[in-house]
């Protein structure tokens, strides 16, 4: 009997998550009933969003479950349906969770349309990802032409196709990442016009106000904490902060403390504003578009870190976590047949 | 030779200021030149935003100056003119500054227009207050009908007003204050729906928990600090929280520390906006115009307290700050003539 290797949520993690809190399994293939089909994982995509789901605590979605398959969006290719829509061979992206097969009923599935891009872009520049870097700068950020816009996670599946947009939209874009490699990448080939390793600077706020002389217009924060603190000392009169990340937060037991900053956001007219990829669902297929657009001719440039074999999924997603991918963080599971 | 009275700052405030941080002095009357005109004051007004311009930093205006007028609005008669569009006997309101006379050449002065209304109201409900809770609210928080509104500060000149237009809106309205009688005040003859006195209350959240079954969707802030770090743990999707000022944190002498809580402007897609009055300069003949409407018909009610004497000026001051008035506080500082 064909069996499934699936990887489960073993334990709500203490702060930042280990291997044991994973637990990989091995179960009997699921049977496809009538309006299902079954696929076979092909990517998985490892996200700093799944930190979240993994704490016993209602959010904007419900937690994990412990003793379930991990939640996570995947790419991969139909073996068997009764679903009218999906045909074997079809190559599809979904949330899949962290398994090599899956059964679905079609919600919230898509065929894959990457056009001349890997697959595996569906889970990066021209998924998920790519949509929140667009829609969160456009929408929230909306920068205007010789702004000086500055990124946190910068070197991250998010915040390296952010810098990119922001540089094509005529901006000053200043990225904050955490190694000098990350910073090299960001300068050199993603077009970034000044970047910092802030694991190796002592001095945000003075960083920032060497690299930012204009002050700062926009910030499109992935990460928060005392880099946030920095950018605020130097945001411009109408600001416009987008908040969607808050890495450095996810892993504390108790909330953090850090200066108490509102007033500035008074004397500056400035605007923060949190968001969620889901709300701009009206504006993704247009936000596709544009980006396989310039994708496709090279206006926009991605790099994915792959790991290989679902059984790491746990390690690469520890590795996400600790900053060691440039660009989008992905586990490639399977060949397409 | 007549004289003008007039009171300077005399210190730049260590912490919360002190009587002994003004001055007042007796110099000569000014001479009305081509192009000028002199007041004389009748009220004089004490707001939160003067603590701001004590210090010795630059923000969205220059610091008041040592040794020089104390600034400030005021409500003023003509008593001598060279200027076309100022004759005596004209009241206005301007920024005359802490004294008896002022020289203005008319920059940013107008003819007080109250209508049946007393022409304090010009410093108060139909003035510089009246339109930062008209606007702010309107604008920022864009309150729609049935949802929940919360007003820190909400027995001062600008909260009071606050709450009452979100009740003319359809909202039901929560304010929190610093003493029993405000909140009865609140509740009884302004009708907000709940009130609580933070001085007196330990649990913040709790309370707010139990005053908002719903949830909050729109936070007017005037105080900041931990009332606001309580009403973030009420946010509803959606949440917008107008920053209109932040009077618990105007005297620290170094910046408080409080929990980090953006992560959860991501969960609740919610937006935090600073504003000052004059970025909505567009708006104030329309916004004087419905308060004015608003006041004459009753819908909207406000309450002054009046303390006599320019002398006593900064003890208004300093009693504004501490809370002690409810509604608009103001100084009385001579007769209409």
């Amino acid at each position: 009997m064909p069996s499934n290797q699936q990887i489960l949520l073993a334990a709500r993690p203490q702060g930042f998550p280990k291997l044991t809190d994973f637990r990989q399994v091995e179960t009997p293939l699921p049977e496809v009933t009538a309006g299902h089909f079954l696929v076979r994982t092909l990517y998985l995509s490892v996200d700093p969003y799944m930190r979240g789901r993994m704490n016993d605590r209602k959010s904007y979605a419900p937690p994990a479950q412990l003793d379930e398959v991990m939640i996570g969006g995947a790419v991969a290719q139909v073996v068997e349906s009764q679903h009218d829509k999906f045909q074997p061979g079809d190559l599809v992206v979904g949330m899949f969770g962290w398994q090599q097969f899956a059964l679905s009923d079609g919600t919230e599935v898509r065929h894959v349309s990457t056009g001349s891009a890997p697959i595996s872009t569906a889970l990066g520049i021209l998924g998920m990802p790519g949509i929140t870097a667009y829609c969160g700068l456009l929408e929230i950020c909306q920068p205007r032409e010789g702004e000086t816009v500055v990124v946190s996670g910068a070197a991250g599946a998010v915040g390296s196709i952010v810098g990119q947009i922001a540089k094509l939209k005529g901006c000053q874009v200043v990225g904050i990442a955490g190694s000098d490699e990350k910073v090299e990448h960001l300068t050199t080939e993603l077009g970034f016009d000044a970047a910092f390793n802030y694991k190796t600077t002592d001095d945000y706020y003075g960083t920032l106000k060497q690299l930012c002389p204009q002050g700062i217009d926009c910030y499109f924060d992935n990460v928060g904490g005392p880099i946030t603190d920095a950018v605020f000392g130097h945001i411009n009169v109408n600001a416009r902060i987008a908040i969607c990340g808050q890495i450095s937060q996810y892993h504390a037991e108790k909330l953090e403390q850090g200066p108490r900053l509102f007033w500035k956001l008074i004397e500056k007219q400035a605007r923060i504003e949190g968001f969620l990829v889901f709300q701009f669902i009206p504006q993704f297929r247009a936000a596709i578009q544009q980006l396989t657009e310039w994708v496709e001719t090279g206006q926009l440039k991605y790099r994915e870190r792959i790991t290989e074999g679902l059984e790491n999924t746990p390690q690469a997603f520890l590795e996400m976590l600790q900053g060691k991918n440039t660009g989008k963080q992905l586990v490639k599971v399977a060949e397409v047949e």
